[in-house]
């Protein structure tokens, strides 16, 4: 799924979803979608009442060509993958970094949309004394669940399976109670799942 | 000046320099533009011998116009403004927070460069125990100094004068001892002026 740069996402492109999704319904493809302005929104919230200070990290753009004499204007550019994560911030001096992610699946959590460098970053993350996680939404439960990275790293290092099991999310996770402001209140997860 | 994302400009255009620039000597010019490449390598350095964990955010792009049937090219974008930093990490557990900005003005260091923005995000940065900073390139003595945010901040809000004295480097930075490997070492000058 393409990520657009906060805010930048232009109306008429609303409608457009990648085609694999086409065939979801579209509460599932939304609560999807959603997932990172959720997190995006109890960011917000953080900020505003002193809690934390979380950023996004804008989505990396290989820029091809500009057209200077258009007020530099990008006229051929791709979206890149992340080579880290989506967010990062601070909570009581400590550095924060985590991902999101999202599944439709009931029984497990797929590995095959983490990529090697993120595993990479959240490793050195993890040796430099940050509090390294991931979000992960079962869309099928409306379920949303705090595992560490380090859990996570163990699995997608030393297990032979590709898929983290929705029980070990029940056992080694912490399950985020959902709020009304912020909806995903999912700093007290984190707090309890790393003791802090 | 435009930012590109790592590794993104082309080699085509690699003798595009904003007009305002032409008439500066090249190698100052070079200089310049090089504060950001010396930085990252410093970052590799200290990734590679495990000190610290330093990212560049990349450069938000504002996308307006993607050509699905292209394998999603981006064929309308414009650059936006940073609305927070440059760089951000993790030091032995502590958040990090840094800007980089060059100046050729031998006397002073002006602020009209520096977004409202960026200053609201460096004061909450401050407010959660982050440790912010300015890494400011005078060109014209090949003189890079650290100055934590909270003084510019003290500039930028307090002072009715629309830069910072050079002389005020001198007294509340600290001047980065210019090495080989890495060539802008400069965590040494943050650890010394945070007291870390």
């Amino acid at each position: 799924m393409i990520n657009y740069p906060n805010g930048s996402k232009p109306k008429k492109q609303t409608t457009k979803v990648p085609s694999k999704r086409k065939n979801i319904t579209k509460s599932a493809a939304n609560r999807g979608m959603a997932l990172e302005k959720l997190i995006s929104a109890a960011n917000d919230y953080y900020l505003m009442h002193d809690i934390a200070l979380f950023t996004k990290r804008p989505t990396p753009i290989n820029v091809v060509k500009i057209d200077y004499a258009k007020g530099a204007k990008i006229t051929n550019a791709y979206f890149e993958k992340q080579s880290t994560t989506d967010f990062n911030g601070v909570y009581k001096n400590r550095y924060f970094d985590f991902e999101a992610k999202s599944t439709r699946l009931k029984t497990s959590f797929p590995l095959n949309n983490i990529y090697e460098h993120q595993i990479t970053h959240l490793e050195n993350v993890i040796r430099h004394g940050g509090i390294a996680f991931f979000i992960v939404e079962f869309t099928a439960f409306d379920e949303y669940y705090v595992l560490s990275a380090a859990d996570v790293i163990d699995f997608y290092r030393n297990g032979d399976r590709k898929s983290i099991p929705y029980a070990s999310f029940k056992e080694k996770g912490v399950l985020v109670r959902l709020g009304l402001n912020p909806v995903l209140d999912y700093l007290p997860a984190v707090i309890k799942l790393f003791n802090l």
